[in-house]
């Protein structure tokens, strides 16, 4: 079959880029997938078939980040914004509290829904300068009756990222939708970690939820049920989002292709030392994150000459380069460069970057 | 391409059977969709593209069954499970009450949540034989301080169906999860109607949710961002489940191109009437619901020789005709013939019943 236009180099924010076999995997099996006589979209959620494949995804996710036998794994419906409720709502202890790091428009989303369900304190927060680094531990405000901190390891607006594991006495609840699986976990300093999938695992409509059975076993009593993480680590419950879920499975199966944690992070940081560098070695472009701060996934820059932004941004697209217009309430580039954006869609920003700079420095 | 077996007679009660125009269309637009560059699900949900389909997938919705424009359409994450929590938690006032209408497994489940939040009466129920009917309204207990009343239009475990709409004071919310889009709706005594997309409008992953703005007005105030339905009717708040939306708009068109709601809704009697017909002039199969309250989208009957109802499943199973073993928690047989159930496909069932009758009778 032919198409007008073909593929072209995708640096969406998210939605984000999927890896091209997954995609004419799932193209093949439409519209019987297997044995089955239907597509994978009609068989029940009970069915072998599709119970094989959300074990499969459970398997993959579960050997790739290495979770021993007491973490669950979820797959939520709703959203990862769903999660900034539903785990103070489990978690936030009745009369207890909670700290939260407020490190960006993520952060201070989920940071809100706590204090509608108790005391959520601010740990730190770098609201100061619009969310442009991440804050010093030295200066966090820490307290040992926290029942957690929770943090967004990845700020997709504003291009910073944790390159640590905060070193705090309580567990960590992580908001990881935009680096999950880019790079290892160090797993016993968490709590309970989730991440919308359709940045780096897949397309939107699963939010992955790995909570640790410990601390699961601390949630509030009288939830709601299906606001209950229990409840889905328990048993199936309800209807699952059958598709996102086959897709994830496929970008796991394709990620150990990749050389599973190891081989990605290695790629990433590669993409990222090449685009960073582009933008060091210039005049004409300025990363807008401070440097220790800087994100692998989401490459935040500006011009030196504002006014050709647009320009830049229409151009880039001329050249099959797409989605590279910064968060509307930051405004600039930015170049998402998730699990599955090529090195060579980095390469060919690059190259356009350069000769961009060339015509109009 | 070839598959090792086609397309066979499927009559999953959901995740549900697809038109396979959909399907096919699904699949030529992997892995580029039309001028993107890229598939349906890895472009922005603030992209024009995607938002075309959402609006348009609205915009059906609403000729379909003549929402006027003080209704909102929403489409939700989490599953219809998860409204029943927010129904109660965003419309059963504080101190107030609301009446549950109990026929199934659904509706007792929705009412079991409402219990979490407060006040939610039974107004009748069916428990007592086995929900094989639908409770007549003289013996409803009605009250006029009820804030709503909530009932499940199609029962999909037990086969039965409301063959009215409720005739009450307040206003109605309905989980149509099962029948939506199948017949028309009084929408002037509904406040709210919700609907799973996976039995008859698309695959699992999506709950578009119907809401009159009257209603929307009078529900609860300090509600969670994400399960406050005033979020949602606003605005776009964050990352819908895009995949889900783009199937549902797929199939949409496919119901105006069958006549739209009349000509749906005369199909789904013929197919019902074909079925039932092979039921009732025979001594060998017996339906399981009362006459008067059968769903036209859940045919459930089991065999005068209940031993032979495992033969019964897998012989039809190698006539290609799948998914008819009833709900684990009723037995006996079930096919459920939503809109997309070919009439093709319950011709084939019911010649293969007589055949097994000819053959076991």
């Amino acid at each position: 079959m032919s198409h007008r236009i073909g593929r072209l180099h995708n640096f969406s924010a998210g939605p984000g880029a999927l890896p091209l076999p997954v995609l004419e995997d799932v193209r093949d099996e439409l519209p019987v997938y297997r044995e089955t006589g239907a597509s994978v979209m009609e068989i029940s959620h009970r069915s072998p078939a599709y119970m094989q494949i959300e074990a499969s995804a459970r398997e993959r996710i579960r050997n790739l980040l290495g979770l021993t036998a007491d973490w669950h794994i979820l797959f939520l419906g709703g959203g990862a914004s769903m999660q900034f409720h539903q785990v103070a709502l489990n978690f936030l202890p009745p009369g207890g509290q909670a700290g939260y790091l407020v490190t960006g428009t993520w952060a201070k989303k989920a940071h809100a829904e706590a204090l509608r369900i108790g005391n959520g304190r601010v740990v730190a927060s770098s609201a100061d300068a619009a969310f442009n680094y991440v804050p010093d531990p030295a200066h966090w405000d820490l307290d040992p009756q926290d029942a957690y901190i929770h943090f967004t390891s990845n700020n997709t607006v504003y291009g910073t990222q944790f390159h640590y594991t905060p070193n705090v006495s309580c567990p960590l609840v992580c908001d990881a939708s935009s680096d999950f699986l880019s790079r290892p976990i160090e797993l016993e300093r968490y709590g309970l970690i989730y991440a919308g999938a359709q940045k780096n695992i897949g397309p939107a409509g699963v939010t992955v939820v790995l909570v640790r059975n410990d601390f699961l076993e601390k949630r509030n009593t009288s939830l709601p049920t299906m606001l209950d993480y229990g409840t889905h680590a328990a048993k199936c419950f309800n209807t699952p989002p059958v598709f996102a879920i086959y897709i994830v499975e496929k970008v796991l199966r394709w990620l150990e292709g990749a050389g599973g944690i190891p081989g990605i992070q290695a790629m990433n940081r590669r993409k990222a030392d090449l685009l960073y560098g582009a933008i060091d070695n210039s005049e004409f472009y300025r990363g807008t994150a401070e440097t220790e701060s800087r994100s692998l996934m989401n490459v935040t820059f500006r011009l030196a000459k504002e006014e050709l932004e647009a320009t830049f941004v229409d151009q880039a697209a001329g050249h099959g380069l797409v989605a590279l217009k910064g968060h509307r309430s930051v405004g600039g580039m930015r170049a998402s460069i998730y699990n599955a954006c090529s090195l060579e869609s980095v390469e060919v920003l690059v190259d356009f970057m350069k000769e961009f700079e060339r015509r109009n420095g």
